[in-house]
């Protein structure tokens, strides 16, 4: 291998980070990884022993029970759990996504209350946002919000929900006012031991099997207006495109991460597995097809690093996440397929990593905003 | 849709066919794809009804116990297996590969014994030509067959054995000359009663999981020299190279009618399904995509009922059928990923048809010779 | 190479027209490319020879001074012209689309005028569609025929044309009522020695150098108003629309030819060629490359002769032969690319041929109707 | 446009320097590019006019009359020939190659004699490597120095040298061993003005047709021994790989710009142009292409930027600058494809600029060693 420095957004502290992440996803999820799959969630436990750790929301203030870092270290974590393959475990939508939503738009109060409980692994939360039949448009959404005295009434179905069958704690995107498009969004939270809120089963999904991917239902859910997240009603569509960038890098990072793991991993197949009286490594088409492999990951992971730092820096536009996100879920794919085609048949054995890392990265592609919904984005910027 | 005209291989008898098929596939397979995804095969009585309805061995000659049909038979079968999906029931194997094995090359004692019963469907069979760690590489296979005054004794493993759970007669591809390599390769016939005979477990594959694709152990299992597939040793080599272009044609079907399925069910699913205000398939972006795709589905129609046309006329040269197999492969992959993809995140639910084609058909790349092995095929025609 | 049948729409005439074609091309047209290049346009009497011949307007009626053949005899001369390379003599535009529009529309005297003076090599035709700025925009046409008395006053200015700077007789596209659309849109008749008729210069092209591609200019030209085609005003969108079908597959009939002849001097090239120490081909990316370009030429051709036998039959629809166009203009690009890449610093010199067939063929995806006008029109069939 | 900020690499006197190029660029190249075509050759004074102002061997240090800057200063004029799409002016060959060789293995005599020459202008400088049917294969080089006393004889041809038909002073690959292979090749001086040397034709390309790309002829010349570059014979192989690579990166400055350039003109292109009633940028399949070229031009810039800081810190790997230099030529072949595309019939001709850059750059992915030697290069590092 060539010899590539480290990550500029690397340090001495992420990377004693890396290794205590290592060792968690190598004892605690890699032997469940067939039992998280059968039962179509992680155990439930799993978020008590990462948050004793400090493997939670790391990127929020100490403050507020969390580990004071920065996406650096969620972007550590993200990387060593696409390093064994896991997708059962919906850490990164918690740490990354729902804890900054409170940690940004929340009132002093719902920090206090819900950020160490999230920390620590008391508390798992889910975001609540597409709804059956509107994808990526979240104008069109239906779910509602009615005030009712010091009360909001919630109606509305949801799907497609990361953590939605151990969620304590949802955000839930309504309408507060249906006679608005996007002014009219809010974001509320929910707990889920409400009366008329209901999960639906978990989604059967063709990868991503340890996921709790889940429908769910709010039939007259009476929350206290306290619970809106924020003070001000009519911000949500505006929170949800400031917070939406950091998920697409997230993606970006998975997809980063898989491209490195499964380059490696196939190059060792193809070195020890022999065909026609040679390795499989040493045939000319192997080599080249590892070789594009191999450009677009490296290429892959200076373009995400450059983005990481200017994350970092605050200076991470819009139109260039969505670059990364369209970009790295869309040659992970090339790349994958690659990989799996060069293990032959078994390639499609769930026994070889490949083989499932192929039907999980797929998604990629499509959630967190679809790649054509991000070169929309991108060509306005043009 | 512009009128296409009915294939030329087609004729009023085959759409006959055609509706038995359809009304087989929806009211006998349809209904219990899920149940055989659970079990990892198709219940064993699906056999016989087929059977009973003549949809077995259809292109084996009624003497011994088929439909007297062609090849044409077989792919109208394999065109409605594939309209609804299923992937589970390993029909095209038996009937398309295994029954033509022994018509081929059987004695008339091997074909009277066993044709009848597999056109009945109280005999299925299989076909054990991999091995693990041999692929698509067939003379490194290590399986033998020793002579043993009239008998032989076999030893080795077979691995991605379609059908390898619920066979009764398996057609194993040993060396009966180990110091040989293609010219030692012969073919041999093995009830799944004998002593030594063992089936692996089902293997867990990312799609097609009705399907019983086993691995099967061979231990000192003693069969008959008149086992031996026709009457001369060291002629397997020859018999599979002329076997497998159709079984490559099988494939060129099933990828086809595969793409056929999906765009249409994806321009009904883009019509009906809003976004932003309008059908998805009103996005140019949509009309496009789908436009290529149905290029693409119609080229690849037009080819094979060439490549059928000539097969059935017994003028389909092997890098022809090569060309078939990998480009039909390979587009249906381009195609299903794309019709995926436009059914945003529905696409990655298995109770939307395309998740699980969109998997199922992965392997087509794979079998049958890779389609790496189809280019060399094909350049050393050139 | 695999043996391939003759195409179904060719016969033993056929096979003779090709060899005298064949025998032109060589003779005539090969020795004198550099020249026609230098000079952007071939030498006058270059149609007058081939007049002789019989090799301009085969496929209109004995009646008129044709050929009394049909599109294959057309498709013939258009292979054997692309087999050596040229682009400088519009002659399929001549014979396969100007003849064909006085043809089908033509008045009985326009006919007689026209149409045996095209076939000997006396007149050449164009037609002049295109505007600065319009492009495949047809209802946006700004060029006007206005009515005084029995003539026309034609202003406008056109561009793109080829046999622009050689044609006699230009089809010119016009509005006869601006205040209309598609409606409002007729082809006229402009012989070029009328007064306010102007060539512009011939356009300095990335590829098709030899061509005369020009602007033309209209200024006050006064024609009779029998030099409209037809008897009708406002049929010409129609007419257009009707016509360009039969343009669309002449492309598709250069495009094929063309992978056809850069496949089989690339395997000679690559096998005559050492690198290494071995000849270029027993490379495996070269094989593999040259397998993919193998199969997609003969995808195109087996579905090219689908098209012109449905085309001869009257029952090639607009949708279908938008699928021919777009399709193997766009892989014969890829295969060119391919073979060009092949060819290593040679493929970029101007005196091995893939380097001008490479640029020749580029301008194939655009004229016509672009190839996303293609997919507009097949998106509207499904 | 999103805010980019400055590559790393650039400061405040690079940012003059570039104000300095651009202009002379502007003033002195732009206007003369037909007649730079018409004459296959820069005007000889372009040479004397940029030495006068320093534009010359910047990254050559003072001492020897260079301008004593880095890689950098010679990116930015690349940067900037690009941004008016000259092909024409071997300066990138001159300044960044033919002086570098000089300078890192020449004697001092070698470097005090040409350095300063080459840095004015009155020196113009080519290297002939690769010979009529060896390509790619330096090894296999059969022009041979053969000792006589104190001088070396030269025979051989060789073949696309750029510069080839102005350059005073030629490095000439050469074998001063024959038995030998990479041990037996030596770099030797040789003046334009000795006996035996004869250039060839200026050879006509598809593109880069102001390039004065030649065949050069070596008929017993003879030079003093003195004339070897360096002082110790067979160290020609071991050269060539040291300074490809940073010919391998000119070629990444090159299309990265090329790919800058042209999204930037593109995108105003389509925003004036307008079809069907609307600006061609609006359509959705435009705002998509647009989109994808924008994702993949700033990835290539960042990568770039990335190799070029390493590069400057004497850092940069040669599989990593290999990546680079087959990913950004083939990509932006991809991108200058689409961007022709989007041009409709103009893109086709040479008057928008669309037209010849896509054509120049085509040879990107041939030279300085083909993408698939870059390809072998990066699978030997895995």
């Amino acid at each position: 291998m060539t010899t590539t420095k480290r990550s500029a957004w690397l340090d001495d502290d992420l990377e004693d980070l890396r290794a205590l992440a290592r060792s968690f996803c190598e004892k605690q999820i890699k032997p469940n990884i067939e039992k998280y799959i059968d039962q179509h969630h992680v155990d439930r436990d799993l978020w008590n022993k990462a948050g004793e750790l400090g493997l939670l929301c790391m990127s929020i203030p100490e403050e507020f029970g969390g580990g004071g870092g920065t996406f650096a270290h969620e972007a550590v974590l993200i990387e060593e759990q696409a390093r064994i393959g896991d997708t059962a475990w919906g850490q990164a939508v918690h740490s990354g996504i729902i804890a900054h939503y409170l940690n940004a738009y929340g009132t002093d109060e719902q920090k206090r209350e819900w950020l160490p409980k999230m920390a620590s692994g008391e508390v798992v939360g889910a975001i609540a946002m597409t709804e059956p039949g509107t994808g990526s448009d979240l104008q069109a959404v239906k779910a509602k919000a009615v005030r009712e005295g010091d009360e909001y009434v919630i109606n509305g179905s949801k799907t497609f929900i990361t953590n939605g069958a151990q969620a304590d704690l949802i955000i839930v995107v309504v309408k507060t006012d249906t006679s608005e498009g996007a002014n009219g969004i809010s974001l509320v939270l929910v707990e889920a031991d409400r009366d008329g809120f209901r999960r639906g089963r978990v989604l059967d999904k063709v990868g991503q099997k340890g996921q709790d991917t889940s429908e769910l239902f709010f039939e007259d859910v009476r929350v206290p207006t306290s619970n809106l997240l924020g003070t001000q009603e009519g911000q949500g569509f505006f929170q949800l495109m400031m917070q939406l960038p950091q998920e697409r890098l997230i993606i970006a990072v998975g997809s980063t991460a898989a491209m490195e793991n499964a380059l490696e991993f196939t190059i060792k197949y193809t070195k020890e597995r022999h065909a026609f009286g040679k390795p499989i490594f040493n045939f000319q088409n192997t080599k080249f097809k590892l070789a594009e492999v191999a450009t677009e990951t490296r290429i892959a992971r200076v373009f995400l690093d450059d983005c990481i730092v200017k994350h970092l820096q605050g200076q991470l536009d819009i139109p260039t996440v969505a670059m990364a996100k369209w970009w790295t879920s869309d040659r992970a794919m090339v790349a994958l397929d690659e990989c799996l085609q060069l293990h032959g048949g078994y390639g499609y054995m769930t026994e070889y990593p490949i083989a499932r890392m192929w039907a999980d990265n797929r998604v990629q592609k499509i959630y967190a905003g679809t790649n054509e919904i991000m070169k929309e984005i991108i060509s306005r910027s043009l």
